[in-house]
């Protein structure tokens, strides 16, 4: 029995009613382990090969309608109470069971807004129509993505220890990377080393390996979403790198900054410095401003206003996104108003966020970026690891 | 570069005739590392983090619109002629490009019957409405399912040479296992040494690795996706398992059995045996009616009809189902007509396509199974690797 998938179910029930729904389909899905959704690990528990339905209602029901070749494997997950098997058609148990609960307004996990709160495929859509049709079910169904983003995004006990756990992890495997910059070393080699140490440790990459860690040295390497290239480590670079590990399901997401000194260099040049600075002032005006109630964008105006007043090009990305099962967790996002990020900037921080703080700028030398992981508590933020405020420098 | 997709992307626009298409959105995705759709694979080749548009056209355009952070990451997969970057919304260039190829009829990937071919979200279907509300296009948009089941079901000949290569891998790991069966071990145990051979092997398993392999010992063992308990093998019971692995993004599907001879007996009990030779000939049967152009049910009727005629209780699941990259491919389906199953047992069977020919029967010792796979050619069907035919008798 999956103990925390059971508490996670337990605390969507809980909601239901903050959220003005009587039952929710938490997953309407098949194939679910080709058709991956972040719903699945968060609320399910398991992937189910035929189409399947599983449902929360008010007075605390946890019902799962599966075909009969899924039936011992959702049963097995512990967190379903009712596991109803069909053999021909899903339509007919999925009618009988919403006649029986005869809710109002049922959620379905679609969203526009939230990729975290969208895990029913446009076909699945679809079918669940053709499946109510001419019931007064289909007129009931609205978007359960409020209640979802809630569920995800207010950690319980138990998700924030073992966030704890592998960001502690994350900052053994930066002393680890350190240890391996010397000269010459290559951007693919550095990573090639952190994916080695991931598989020692038994850690998962929190996204694609491809691009986890990101690793930069110097001035021409390409700042984003970026593989890894032949550049080679050489003194008058920085070092930038933004890593990401999965344990037991929950992810970090830092960056950390070295800069390699050149000879007769005793210090970063200036640019490097204040660029250092600047971002670490950025990441703290935002950790201030960083409370439950406030709006996301808000906090990043906050963070962005350091570095436009500054005279720093304005980034083109937001300045903190939710963590934990993912490391894009959804959700209020600390972010400008842009129509790329929909509604999420204007949705209000909530206890129990866990939120990166991120900003980069190039320089001469290459990039310099940081990203820190926090807690959203009662009191404001609280920092889940000691941040980096003073640039490592390196003697290659 | 990554060569399979650009020549599976290239199948794709030579085929949007066929289908009645001036272009198609392959995918329509955002998150596509937490979002993971089997489309992903086949044709985009790496995942993206904002709202992106992957586009073909009649003229073979191949247009990649995504957020400035992902840009070089999609230009490195070498399938995309023009990758376009945006900042703060996709609606404009996404707008600008459908003006410029002013495409009639415009697939998009969504289907209520193939799962595989239904890769957008209802979020982002929404959003995509969204973006072109107040244009022409919103009009001209329709399902590419049809599209899609070809290009993935219509295998090239590299992929042939890779799903040939990985079922050959996985007789040699039936050789192991089958070396690891002594009396008194479990279920369990069993599928642990086959986890260890996957390892050591560098394969990863089809589908979730719970219940990758299926291992079933004796008449207490439950039939379906299950995972293995602790039931320890004995004299008298059947061994059954079900058993596919992915190397360099394809997969085998196979099912295996071997009865464990009671002290005294030379051969398998009647009920046994006879199940055994029954589900050979209902494989021999389906085997010799597929051939491109039947309908999928119609060869599923006649796999069926070998069991059922001998009196055996009807199977609750489909006969065979496409191979690739999927352990279940999608597309023309061999099985019945249940709703489940949606319109895929009517469509025709293709050149190209790899199938899976499988059924089950429980018995006093225990499940006894079969699964072979093979290739549609022009001739008919072809065994990808020598099928079983002879049950196996252990000795403990």
């Amino acid at each position: 029995m999956d103990q925390l998938v059971y508490a996670k179910v337990e605390q969507a029930t809980a909601l239901l009613a903050e959220f003005g729904l009587d039952a929710a389909l938490l997953q309407f899905t098949r194939e679910s382990g080709d058709h991956r959704t972040p719903i699945d690990e968060l609320c399910i528990g398991t992937a189910v090969t035929w189409p399947s339905a599983f449902l929360i209602g008010a007075a605390r029901e946890r019902i799962a309608i599966v075909a009969t070749g899924d039936v011992e494997n959702v049963r097995a997950v512990g967190a379903w109470d009712e596991v109803i098997g069909y053999v021909r058609d899903i339509g007919e148990p999925l009618r009988t069971v919403l006649k029986r609960l005869d809710p109002g307004r049922i959620g379905v996990p679609f969203s526009v807004d939230d990729d975290q709160a969208d895990a029913i495929s446009h076909g699945m859509w679809l079918m669940l129509n053709d499946c109510l049709a001419g019931t007064p079910y289909i007129a009931r169904l609205t978007s359960a993505s409020s209640l979802l983003t809630a569920v995800r995004g207010r950690k319980l006990p138990e998700e924030v220890r073992r966030m704890e756990s592998v960001i502690a992890e994350t900052h053994s495997l930066f002393e680890e990377f350190e240890r391996c910059l010397r000269s010459g070393i290559t951007e693919r080699e550095a990573q090639a080393a952190m994916h080695t140490a991931f598989d020692v440790r038994g850690l998962g990459a929190a996204w694609h390996h491809e691009y986890d860690p990101i690793v930069n040295f110097g001035p021409e390497s390409l700042f984003g979403h970026t593989r890894p290239a032949d550049v080679p480590l050489a003194p008058g670079m920085t070092v930038h790198v933004d890593m990401g590990v999965r344990r037991a399901g929950y992810c970090s997401d830092l960056q950390r900054m070295w800069y390699a000194l050149a000879p007769g260099e005793l210090s970063a040049p200036r640019d490097v410095s204040e660029a250092f600075d600047n971002l670490v002032h950025s990441i703290q005006a935002g950790f201030g401003a960083l409370r439950p109630g406030v709006a996301g964008w808000h906090v990043d105006s906050v963070a962005r206003g350091v570095l436009t007043g500054a005279g720093y090009q304005e980034p083109e990305f937001a300045f903190g996104h939710q963590l934990g099962r993912s490391a894009h967790d959804g959700g209020a996002l600390l972010g400008p108003r842009w129509p790329r990020y929909g509604d999420r900037p204007l949705l209000p921080v909530e206890e129990g966020n866990v939120f990166t703080l991120e900003f980069g700028l190039r320089t001469r030398h290459g990039v310099v970026a940081l990203e820190e992981d926090v807690l959203v508590t009662t009191e404001g933020a609280r920092y889940l690891h000691e941040p980096q405020t003073e640039l490592r420098l390196l003697r290659l």
